[in-house]
């Protein structure tokens, strides 16, 4: 079957964590959707993983902030980077009542 | 360094080919930009790739075509698929004098 599924469709109308959805596993890779909507990682935490992140930012807005030399930088649609393994970092703020649609490319 | 690249910017105003570039490569996988501005494949010519390909187009309009069942697909901006391994495929067609961002990911 030749079909294709949309990233910015089927999100929930209301939802209270953000949402993480995987859509491709293989033993190397994870490619997720990750959907917020004013969500930020919780006050004082910090992601810290073992493996390089590359994301881009679809649709939306948001803050990423690292740990090291307490940088932050703002992603619009489009924007891409590479998180190293190891690279703490947290989102910061994400817009308000707008879904900002990620896409995470986790490299085991 | 903190900073981020945006995958719809630095496109040249003129090109002839399709521009094929590479944002992330390590020796599992290759994350590449397509921009196609009324481009296809070439006819009678079919991609025939050892690898999964996971493809999204981003930007502009695009319809995919496979030879099995010789079935086509036409692909909006979000819309996201997986072309498996040795699966023959080609772009039938693009948006003419639009620039069609594609992300692809290879997985070797």
């Amino acid at each position: 079957m030749l079909s294709a599924t949309n990233i910015f469709k089927d999100i929930p109308e209301q939802f209270r964590e953000e949402l993480f959805e995987t859509l491709l596993r293989s033993d190397n890779i994870h490619i997720e959707r990750i959907v917020s909507r004013g969500h930020a990682t919780p006050t004082g935490q910090w992601y810290d993983q073992a493996w390089d992140e590359w994301v881009i930012l679809l649709q939306g807005q948001a803050v990423l902030r690292y740990q090291a030399g307490d940088a932050s930088i703002t992603l619009n649609p489009g924007d891409y980077l590479l998180i190293p393994a190891h690279t703490k970092h947290r989102v910061e703020w994400t817009l308000p009542d707008v879904d900002s649609v990620w896409l995470a490319i986790h490299l085991y």
